[in-house]
């Protein structure tokens, strides 16, 4: 089903993969897609699909197999796209501008976008892509590699291809732990006063040589960025510390 | 084995994984790990290690699996590590500063051309890592995902964690076509005014009303970035129909 007019540009990106042999890929390529929350995927001639196997390693990501098109040709599988970008793991003599799948990405972003449509090729597991195949695409994209080891696995390599689809389209925005309340400056600057009278009465700091200990210890908290409850913990060590240093003195 | 002083920054990437429930997965991020040129890994208490599911997923990759460092506790890995990078789909209350995988691997890559150590840490299949082993990792990442499907499988996101980390260690230039010579100005201006010349006698193009067509051309073409061998092509073409042209006057 084409995407509707106003559709996001995620749901403008397709993945195709060519005559896939083992359905175990499919399957994993299709969880890869939609972690990254591409949902649009293209079998042309598979050799098994559906498989249980293409089942098992889609592990839940059932929403992609069960909308998966399968065509004859890559021809059926590109109708409508704007921008078809053919990813190549080997160097092709012909390929003309070959970009990183990063450059790509940003490509298909900006092309969805404008509302087109877009997609990513794929060829076999074990040789790629065709040069006839490769030609028929409008770009050819590759993920940088170990020169000596570049084979990734098909569905690894749509995982990189659908993550980069995803930074280019959401930016790399993560989760972020809850944040607590941040120390106020004066909670902070009598923290350090407390610390360097403790740290005077334990002896360890000279008053009179103070060297670079307490600038050491408002590097380090600062780096840190304090919150107000640890300022309170760090305090309540210091009074502790004061406690200890009282009863000694008075026994 | 420890990396030698003057290490490249990759040889001092290890790839920590904890308590890893199928040798098939350590395979696969052997893999991983091989495309994007780190060989470093670590297990901390793997279920089944070594195995045949392990070597088989691996794919040629067994000089990341032979060089495997099987250890109890992910202390033991991460010793000697200036920075530990833990690995976290799903958000944790207490994780401090998370950072993105791309933002984490510069730091990573930072850290490496100071010649630090750096691990990057994965944990189960099922839950990842525990608190306790999240908190005792010095920074938090995670991939960017769909908030409704995150859950990357154990190799996938290895796989992206590397290439991140290759990417931002050595950047991310990719394979080139053989380029061609460049055709000369002057080779291409005789391309436009031959071309002009035989839309004339085609009466495709009107000389007293020229519209648009020779800029739509030149944009088209200069686009393109034309090769000499592109040129003599075109200009055989069109002495093709030159020549076609002048048949019909002169039957």
């Amino acid at each position: 089903m084409p995407p509707s007019p106003g559709a996001a540009p995620l749901d403008r990106v397709r993945i195709v993969l060519v005559r896939t042999s083992h359905p175990g890929n499919i399957g994993a390529a299709a969880r890869a897609m939609l972690t990254m929350g591409l949902e649009r995927l293209v079998l042309v001639a598979p050799r098994r699909f559906p498989d249980a196997d293409a089942t098992a390693r889609a592990s839940g990501a059932s929403v992609v197999l069960d909308g998966a098109r399968v065509v004859d040709s890559l021809a059926d599988a590109l109708a409508g796209c704007a921008l078809t970008i053919g990813c190549s793991a080997r160097p092709r003599e012909f390929a003309g501008d070959v970009v990183s799948v990063r450059v790509a990405a940003r490509q298909a972003h900006a092309s969805a976008v404008r509302g087109e449509d877009v997609a990513f090729v794929f060829g076999t597991e074990m040789s790629g892509l065709s040069n006839e195949e490769l030609a028929s695409c409008s770009t050819v994209a590759t993920i940088p590699a170990n020169p000596h080891y570049s084979s990734l696995n098909l569905a690894a390599a749509v995982q990189v291809a659908a993550y980069e689809m995803r930074v280019a389209s959401q930016g790399d925005e993560v989760w972020q732990a809850r944040r607590f309340a941040a120390a106020t400056h004066e909670e902070i600057e009598a923290l350090y006063a407390h610390a360097q009278s403790t740290l005077v009465a334990m002896r360890f700091l000279n008053p009179r040589l103070p060297r670079r200990l307490m600038p050491r210890l408002r590097r380090l908290f600062a780096r840190a960025g304090l919150e107000r409850e640890e300022v309170n913990i760090l305090r309540g060590v210091l009074a502790r510390i004061d406690d200890i240093l009282d009863g000694r003195r008075r026994p």
